[in-house]
């Protein structure tokens, strides 16, 4: 049995679950796989302090060339974070036949194809399940175990950190700031919070899950993302009167030659499969033409769950290094489509809507709403209207309220039309709320 | 590109979906795979009706050893259903140097270890992602994509059939033959429904399960097994007053060298994400311990949801027919602790227990009961006890009522031994029910 040698980059939470799982688990994955992996070197910037999981000194490398000039080092382990350094980093590995496995999302969904393509060029195999869904096997999954399906759909709750704040507003009731300070208190929250709030990271995992589902690359900066710093608790309790729950989606659908690719909160019916994934728990929903609609579902971040994703690449790595298999088969899976994707424009998106207006209690003001709705052939399916004003939209002497407007399918453009005119028909008194609904015409 | 020969044996549900998935999806496979897959032969004993998918008259054969002589065909796929016959034709396969496929769980669970045995001997392959969970990739999710893991517990709906029955119980409060009867009528329970009813399918893809998981070879007319055919509705209202819901669970847990294999009627707290698994769909929960808890969800059965698990496994052989990798590497995965399981006893299964005793409506009959649970060790949770004398269970003159007592965890024996004693003390006027309960003890 050859042993195959591992390297990783970065010492952090993921490396240190990594380096954990090679060394307690070599025995078991040698039962399992009939591959030896040996964990060689550990590259980080400072070994002068506590790990959680002390590496042995004769493996600590405070150089990166220590790790890129050896030759006996198979693949290289990529967990450091950002995207410059671990750019360079990957460039060279390949250069000098290196395989590399990553959980970079960042990375991936922001130079994949610049990376992808080098990587092909010398045969150099990049496996990245970690760096969507913490340890659920989804990116095998939409290689290998679902490959007998065109993807029609691919969506789901990918950012543990917003999952966890509206579950919170959700079930108690909190309002978006109580939730976050809280989910910071709890360690479900970065200090900085903002990729994860604004859906950047969510973004980043529906590229490379869009890629890999739809075969093309995703020109990241093209991707639609809306965040869940704005939402009022409002919007949460009036949507649970209609039966939904809200999410962060992030969701990429096939439409002919395009893909609609998105990431915004998105209401769901409570009794749909990714309703119920509460709190800092993953999912992500396949809809295949033969398959039909599978849920992938367990933890999307954390030290050890990361750290099994990662596992599972080196793995596979190493099993075909062992058998001098040559990478071609496997490397284009990115791109099998050998084209980069269409992404669908916004005023094109086509999906079901809930709309909050905030409105004039007087006589007639459903009325205008609905024909100006008609004007733009948006079909009305359900109305919400209080006759009791809600205390904080009470403000002068005008009584202000709610209306709740939830739509049948309509077109991006449409809906935004209305609401255009709407507002300048002076019918609203604040901004009008806008949210999309991933829900079957009924 | 090098072609790789198909021959299918068995053209009902599923051959017919390979068939049209094989011929329809033959250039999206080589798209995403690198190879090409030829639907060279088919076999079915009476080619003279209609079928869903028309095969071309050239590809239809009507004798066995037409496939097994054909030095071209490199892969069989074996559909036909039963023991008997596919069994021979599996070692016939084996013998030519075929690799295998197959959706046969009671074929694998029941004569797994013979077949094994003999494929290792040969090199052979065989697939079976399509035998558990229809087009979910639980297979291939366990050897590879879990592969850092000591699973500790495998568990959960393997059955539509049942579940189906279960869901409309719980939901619309049927009895258990009107759910069965319009099951049949829908077409998600066979005429014949016996072997779903009583458990003994879940069994057959908990027995594969477990093996993979735990590594070693279940002696499957060992497993317990426990089906859904007396389940009263009473149990399922007053589950549910408890938060519970009750479903057939099929579960393999580890306890150091033994593995606790069991398929009962269980009730699962009502968030569970088990509990939330409705209808014909299936899910497998997998808990690790480097991934935590991880679900699987799909279509457990259907044509092209299981013939999707069927070209996985057919694109992942033909992909190392044409790399010309050695087989030796795979093959042992369903046994590699190199050993048979020992499988837990039943009066050493230790869980928590739901108890329904019919009991006389008299003073201290509750304070009996307790006595001998507290005589066994066994610590009461929960009791309901209603004042309200059922209907159904007035009987004579003597008014008589459930009385329910759900407990911590406990053994299996000792249970046993408190309702014997309970029984034997003239306590109670119909059999006891007595439903397993999975749920942490709070």
């Amino acid at each position: 049995m050859k042993t195959i040698n591992v390297a990783i980059v970065g010492y952090g939470v993921v490396g240190n679950g990594v380096a954990k799982i090679l060394e307690e688990k070599r025995e078991l994955i040698r039962k399992k796989s009939n591959v030896d992996i040996n964990l060689k070197k550990v590259f980080t910037r400072n070994w002068n302090k506590k790990f959680p999981y002390e590496i042995d000194k004769s493996k600590r490398v405070n150089s990166i060339d220590d790790i890129l000039n050896d030759e006996d080092i198979d693949i290289i382990v990529e967990v450091v974070g950002g995207i410059e350094f671990p750019y360079k980093l990957m460039m060279e590995a390949i250069n000098k036949n290196k395989n590399i496995v990553t959980a970079n999302k960042a990375l991936l969904a922001e130079k994949g194809k610049e990376i992808f393509k080098e990587a092909e060029k010398k045969n150099i195999r990049i496996g990245f399940e970690a760096a969507v869904a913490g340890g659920i096997p989804i990116i095998k999954a939409l290689r290998e175990g679902l490959i007998a399906n065109n993807i029609n759909k691919i969506y789901g709750i990918l950012n543990g950190t917003t999952n966890y704040i509206l579950t919170s507003m959700y079930k108690e009731g909190k309002d978006f700031k109580t939730a976050l300070s809280e989910a910071q208190k709890e360690g479900y929250a970065e200090a900085d919070p903002t990729l994860d709030i604004n859906g950047t990271d969510a973004a980043h995992k529906i590229a490379i899950l869009s890629s890999l589902a739809f075969g093309g690359y995703v020109d990241f900066s093209k991707i639609y993302k809306e965040g869940i710093e704005n939402i009022d608790i409002l919007d949460i309790e009036l949507g649970k009167e209609l039966g939904y729950i809200l999410k962060l989606l992030a969701i990429g659908k096939a439409h002919g030659e395009e893909v609609e690719i998105r990431v915004n909160p998105t209401f769901l019916p409570a009794n749909h499969p990714l309703s119920k994934v509460d709190g800092v728990f993953n999912a992500v929903m396949v809809e295949g033409d033969s398959v039909g609609e599978t849920m992938f579902y367990g933890k999307g971040a954390g030290s050890l769950p990361t750290a099994s994703a990662v596992v599972s690449d080196i793995v596979d790595i190493a099993k075909s290094i062992s058998l001098n298999i040559g990478r071609e088969i496997e490397i284009t899976s990115l791109n099998w489509q050998h084209k980069d994707l269409n992404l669908t424009k916004v005023k094109d998106f086509f999906t079901r809507y809930y709309v909050r207006f905030t409105v004039p209690d007087i006589t007639g003001i459903l009325a205008k709403v609905a024909t100006i709705f008609a004007k733009y052939n948006i079909s009305i399916a359900a109305v919400i209207q209080k006759e009791k004003v809600l205390q904080k939209y009470q403000k002068n002497d005008e009584k202000i309220v709610p209306l709740v407007i939830l739509t049948h399918t309509a077109s991006e453009n449409s809906i935004q039309k209305a609401i255009k005119e709407i507002e300048e028909n002076n019918l609203t008194r604040e901004k009008t709320v806008l949210i999309r609904v991933e829900d079957e015409d009924r």
